[in-house]
């Protein structure tokens, strides 16, 4: 399970990145129990995008996944229609990755919104290397 | 309407199945009321797949239908547009499966979430088995 | 974190209680994670009783306090007033317990509902003393 | 509006206090347009207070007061009974105080939850303290 200062070193690889970028970002850290352990909104960055940061990493830690890769099952033509309306609404597309620590075990997940969906996920790669893995 | 024994049993036929092609699952029994009769969660069964198993169960209990089939109804194309959302949120891909006593008769529904859709399906199908039809 | 094999144990303890009292009962099983692990209704167990059983065992994960002590914090001239409404509600009356191991470790919490209060809280007990402590 | 840079420190010195008087503490900052800004949950902090932590910290942003002084308006012959029950659900005893900058400026608010009412009110002031007002 991802500790406090984990979790603050994803925040801060999250805020270097963003940062970086040029790009404002909400961002969220939860655990492998699938509940909020960190949260940080930037100077600047949307509101509408804290529930999108927080549903992009509870849905990783839900499932261990990445959000695209479970936007992949319900998708058109996909496994699993409507899969996105389960647990009380999930978010299934790119910035939810699940976070392993420098041993590779699963420790939770973190979830960037606030940008393009290829900054956000940009961030979230950056954020999930925190660690060492 | 399903008794307790039965439901105990469509549990265990239910882990029995997951252990032997090595998924650990969330297993839901509904009975005819599409009231929760039993539930149980495999050590190491994805979080996210609680509520998809107990959905699955539900849905098949409020229809008395397989949850593919009720898929059928509202996929692109088909008779009911957004069924899925009625019910407070259905669940409309496989592993929902009505279960029927050893005399055919409907007592209830069970619902498997925790692997591909095919392997949750595999899964309810012998759990459906369990009482002898 | 509780097991499959404990939460099954958890459940027969609960249901040998609630026989030997003749009430019938239902059972839930909650982990530290304060996810669902198990749940059992007893056959001819009331159905408003199914919310209570998850409602109590939730309660009591989220806490790891019994039900009833943290009814203390929001009764009148309490501490914390409308406690009971976090969380998107709790139940704070009697019949959820925290669930150690044998070796004293908090593992979950059970939570029982369908008799009387003191009845709930009696199988609530002997659930709780299943895995020996 | 509270800033990034001060939303961390209102975090590390709720971090440093709940250390130092020995409790695992929920912590979480809103700004002046009741936002979330920032949230830790310290190692070891009970999960049902997360919850609790947001909505201290949400219920004294909304009205720019301390949450024990919006709990007189509605405890028992208070002005304004149910008032706990406006906004969703407010939180209603001590832990949600208003964040002022060095100037006095209100500029949001923070919420501790985790410990007995008064040490998450310790923990509080000194969170609110922590920007030299």
């Amino acid at each position: 399970m991802i500790t406090n200062d984990q979790a603050h070193a994803v925040i801060a690889a999250s805020e270097a990145r963003a940062t970086q970028i040029g790009v404002s970002m909400n961002i969220a850290v939860f655990d492998t129990a699938a509940q909020l352990k960190a949260f940080s909104r930037m100077d600047g960055a949307v509101l509408g995008s804290i529930d999108i940061a927080i549903g992009k990493a509870r849905t990783a830690a839900l499932f261990g996944m990445r959000t695209e890769d479970i936007g992949e099952f319900c998708k058109p033509g996909g496994t699993s229609p409507s899969l996105e309306n389960s647990n009380g609404g999930l978010v299934v597309f790119a910035g939810g990755i699940p976070i392993r620590n420098a041993e590779g075990k699963l420790i939770g997940a973190v979830g960037i919104s606030g940008g393009a969906v290829a900054q956000d996920l940009d961030v979230a790669e950056a954020a999930a290397a925190a660690l060492g893995n």
